[in-house]
């Protein structure tokens, strides 16, 4: 096991361990820790939302979530000579629950969870069909993922850091802000928001103190989305054995991560779609000086997947198009192919005796994937969601004799207070 | 091999064959043939632009490529017992290029095209970036396909029809001509269009004439988009051994087919960006009776895919995020996101010696995986497109030595006349 | 389709063709067709026993095979310019049965079948438990195989010639002849016999007549076994996409090739435990010239498999070790452990219903894996043998409820007349 | 993370620990602790040798190996309520090389070795071939192994316990014991031996002491061969997420393991071909209560591999079949098929630049596969071995241009003393 760089300990909250990560994105967020080229290092996480949603049947948690104080992030950590213009390679050696402790208050401890949130609360992918608040709490048996608010399905978890970014240099910053800014001005009383402008309320910045503090809290970058820092990318893919190769905009490039995840079907579906956990990951890092301009990388990150990933080899498949739920027809919109194409399937689920809500919670959490099928036949995208049939203890194909009713348990908790 | 209910000889136009298929989608188009449930039967298919396309080095037929006859389809084919509110199944017993033949001037005799469509003869998915016409040739050598057009590359095809559905009732095709018109209406004026419309010239309509071909070529809606009938759905995992469940609009269910590719990337990115060929289709039909209620499926295709896709290992993946090329932040858009993907995969292959448009053909043709990754995380949607590092004949990985040169030989033919 | 260098007519006897093939090796066999380094061409293939096995309820037919007729090989392919110490490379470009034809009375039209021989007859691997003939018959549909005598499975072909190799040099045949007559000689009224010596009877030979015919026939190797120039290998994993590298050892090489099988399972384990079908293979040859001493490939075939095999990912497995039924100890004996995992596998299999007759043709015949697990731990090999579970229409695993009960139908024919 | 019910401290020898495991079977050595149905637990392992082969440049302590004191195992471990007749359920849920210690003298701290054992003392697969004692060291990093000493492959680790089975009951000893004395006494002085009888030296056996550790030890069956109550099976497919099935033999069923393997080709085929390490590995028990007769699983493991094995899809196969080096024809021979295959893959490695010993090396420790191809094509078996090519960092194929030599640096170090 390499040497623990940003240990946390699971009694004490993220605010109070002896070293301090962040959960906003700036370039003067002092590194906890510097690295050398070569180096490989164990790095705590904590669950995004550091220990506000519980193990138990009720979604007021998810109902009320803290979105300000997300996402938890271990870092920044330096690595010793990288230059803006460089390459940031990171091995995901392993990653995991949080190790030694397999039960516990805190999501990682044994188990983790998946929510939809509220509309008014963060909403989601599909918010305008689920409204209101719902959780489902998986419990982890080596790689394996159940849940007592989801019966009937086994899955081997597909095991990922959600978010993992270098810092943005002021410049950048400064970019995110001004766009981010004029998209909000578009919209600015939506619900849910079109996006996140930078908000000191809750902001955790390191070792910052003071008037520093208070600067960089105001202009900090929210960690939602993914940029160009890689970031908050959920790519359900980057497992034990992935290689990242980020774009370096700091001297020290300052890297972070956080928002691990057991598992979760590609885009994420319900916000909180994947399986969130705290736990380790272990990583090596090393640099291509120049890299950004010799590879043509300046603006993203790019990767080379692990080959252990959770092997399925019959699926059963869903097709959406871009003709809105009232029928109206979108051009080309392959955010709306796959929300029609989730939809299909979660339709389709019902039928076996899950509630909408299962199904929506399932498509988040199970190692799904996502396709971008068709995205020139105008004027539809044509999307398509693939779910693995092994993963039900029924079986799932449709037949001429119909489905079979199976007993969908105690429900996944909800909350619309 | 089962019989062949829909022939077509190589040497003759798609209009002057013993049976004539169709190039629109209509409800009153008559089938050519009666199927059983339970019964296998061959289908020969015409590659979409009926031969206008050559296995030449000039671009110019991609630049004057006749869509208002698109897309070449074999069929109705009826299946007996079959009724609005069933199920049709679709069995994938096995298809390929122009079996006997392979070599010739139609595509589908032992080579394909992809091609690039200019701006304004129909556009594409980075059309603003490649707004001129461009074309590779493709050879086939059993399942691996080679191009003299975009070198050091060799992949394992992914065989599959574009397109495949069922005919729609009438009042289904209303609701499609009516939502189409009203985007049209939008942007009449725009190129590319929006959407398209009836359009009677060069309209095919099997065995109707007179004034039935006029009030249906009328009526009749163009074969692009993908639909609630599955249509031009372009998903390269419908291959060999894939069952597909269609919704049943119309008695006998009058399902056609054709748009075989010998190969295409996630998206089918170029427009024409999979290896377009003509061949032959191996089908099986049957029925859940009310299938669609049973299983609420009435607006979308479900399938399960077949399982000897050719398999991969090593992957070099290439996110994108939605943030226009000008800097300007757009909410979750899954479609940008792609672009900006796949954009960001065409910049890293241009430093190895390749042209932007042969690695823009390139990701269109080889069996390269696009993935929704991120669509909830605000305001940025990430998009993942994967190509598999096994199918070229050089080291494509960033490492600390930079990238090898590559020859990239005559390059891809273009017309911008 | 490549042109056709060896045509044959089903309804014609392998003798009785325009172009006549062998079923013996010697170097004197002349050639059918030139090739040159390149080329790609089709060849048709005979099923091994030219039609004397029967789609029927009887297992007569095998009880009373003629082995001496085996196999009916299409060539020998002489390549220009191959010269003894060659590589001689032959990609497969496509195989399947026979095109044009899903019906008649010729394994390849539609059907094939796998037999356990009778012990008197030819044997095969769990001769002493199996001493009586049986038969399966599989239908083909697509890639796709089932039996009316093993019902409840259904499973994708991984389709591959069973036989392919170059011509033995004379000193080469010498040398065949000579190890196999000595180990004749240590039991040489063995039954099954130990190996098989040289047959006139039923030699076919080509072009050659009168003195010529005579003289090879007396000398010609059979083509039961594999040896050093490939032959009768029986490798499943040889399937569309393979490229095999094969020894030269005569001027031009002179390929042969025959034995097409629908789908097998590791080991073959029933002699006749491949789906035994006659069919067409494409193929393309290439020369490394002088590669046998370059690449130290001089007494075995090399080879790259294809990547499109038949994907599953739930297994179940059976281990062996080299203990016999009788509890005698031998050492390190992986033929015997891969018999005892077998017969666990078939143990196994019967508590669900099917006869252990069902349960030895299904592992023949349906693609599972045979490993040597442990080959050095004395005094006990470990052999272990994969069912795939996705092949059974019912629950295959072991669980507290037990075993469910199939109705195994007819059952295999049996035939110990 | 479960609780660790079997502990080792690194610091300590093996049977110096709060905990003692065991090195022989003997259903009379008392469990270390009982767990009931459904439980998981973790347990720690040593590697087989108790840490006497060392991380350096020497063969010596290979050459000197103590085979008396193998195999260093954690447990017997009773479940609540097992009967003889019972199957027992084992789930890995995880496992690893020794947590919290990546650098260290004992293997597992980081790294791993395989062992090529001389003739003399152990032999292996080609003892006699390669009479002399090598070693080499592999390097961890997250599931990737490298060697000084085979340079130019990294792979990604199959990890498996090497050794897991149930106590046998005193008639099955008895019975073990007595066949293994009759092979033995054919040949009682051949070296290396044909099989092992019980050794008092050297023998661990819990918290056995006086007149009871003498009687057992002289009664206990030692542990390299894997026998009905599975024990050294080797298979490297028992990967995280398999599910074992052992018959139970006496009351607790009494479950023991180590033999920890970071990685190994199937076979094993230098002896100690594995890749050994100590470190940990979780499981959870459960019961089939009856389900020996039940499943007709009375002699041998049964068992469902894992789904995350490591993927690679390219792969250069070797056949090999049962006739000697010396040109004497065996009969149906896979063992010697497979010694061959495994030769020629070894000729042609060296062809690149590696010494004979590195390749076997390599072949020990990789994941490769090996396969029973053809086991009834009289009188040759027909054995292969597949190595996969993206572990090598330089082109592996054949080509007409040959092969590029690479530096094979050190090499393996070798005691010939
Ligand atoms: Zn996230
Ligand atoms: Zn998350
Ligand atoms: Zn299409
Ligand atoms: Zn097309
Ligand atoms: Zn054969
Ligand atoms: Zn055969
Ligand atoms: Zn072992
Ligand atoms: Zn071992």
């Amino acid at each position: 096991m390499p040497d623990v760089v940003f240990p946390l300990d699971s009694t004490r909250r993220f605010t109070d361990q002896d070293k301090i990560g962040h959960n906003r994105w700036h370039p003067d967020i002092p590194p906890v820790a510097t690295l050398k080229p070569g180096d490989s290092f164990r790095v705590h996480c904590r669950e995004w939302f550091d220990g506000e949603i519980h193990n138990d049947d009720s979604a007021d948690d998810i109902r009320n979530a803290p979105l300000h104080i997300v996402h938890a992030l271990s870092g920044p950590f330096a690595v010793e000579g990288a230059k803006p213009g460089d390459l940031l390679i990171v091995d995901i050696l392993d990653l995991g629950p949080i190790p030694q402790e397999d039960s516990g208050p805190l999501a990682g401890q044994g188990w983790g969870y998946t929510g939809i949130f509220a509309k008014t609360n963060g909403g989601g992918f599909l918010t305008d069909q689920f409204p209101d608040a719902y959780k489902a709490v998986w419990d982890f048996s080596g790689q394996k993922a159940t849940s007592r608010h989801v019966p009937h399905v086994s899955f081997t978890g597909i095991v990922h850091p959600g978010l993992m970014g270098t810092a943005p240099s002021h410049e950048l910053l400064s970019t995110w802000n001004t766009r981010e800014a004029a998209l909000i001005a578009t919209d600015p009383d939506r619900e849910p928001a079109l996006a996140l402008p930078p908000e000191p309320n809750g902001a955790i910045l390191g070792s910052l103190s003071g008037a520093d503090f208070d600067r960089v809290a105001a202009e900090a970058a929210r960690t939602a989305p993914p940029r160009e820092n890689g970031g908050n990318q959920d790519i359900k893919n980057l497992t034990k054995g992935s290689r990242i190769f980020y774009p370096v905009f700091v001297d020290g490039a300052n890297l972070s991560v956080g928002d691990l995840h057991f598992s979760q079907g590609d885009g994420e579906i319900t916000f909180c779609g994947a399986i969130e956990m705290g736990g380790f990951i272990d990583l090596r890092v090393d640099l291509i000086p120049g890299g950004m301009e010799t590879y043509g990388v300046s603006e993203n990150a790019i990767f080379m997947p692990g080959n252990t990933d959770p092997q399925y080899s019959e699926w059963l498949a869903f097709s959406g198009t871009s003709v809105t739920l009232d029928g109206e027809q979108r051009y080309l919109d392959s955010q709306l192919a796959y929300q029609r194409a989730c939809l299909h399937a979660i339709d389709y689920l019902t039928k076996f005796g899950y509630s909408p809500e299962q199904a929506y919670l399932l498509l988040g959490a199970a190692p799904i994937e996502g396709r971008l099928s068709g995205v020139v036949d105008i004027p539809n995208s044509c999307a398509t969601v693939y779910l693995p049939t092994a993963i039900f203890d029924f079986p799932v194909a449709p037949t001429a004799s119909g489905p079979v009713t199976i007993d969908p348990g105690i429900g996944a908790p909800r909350s619309s207070a």
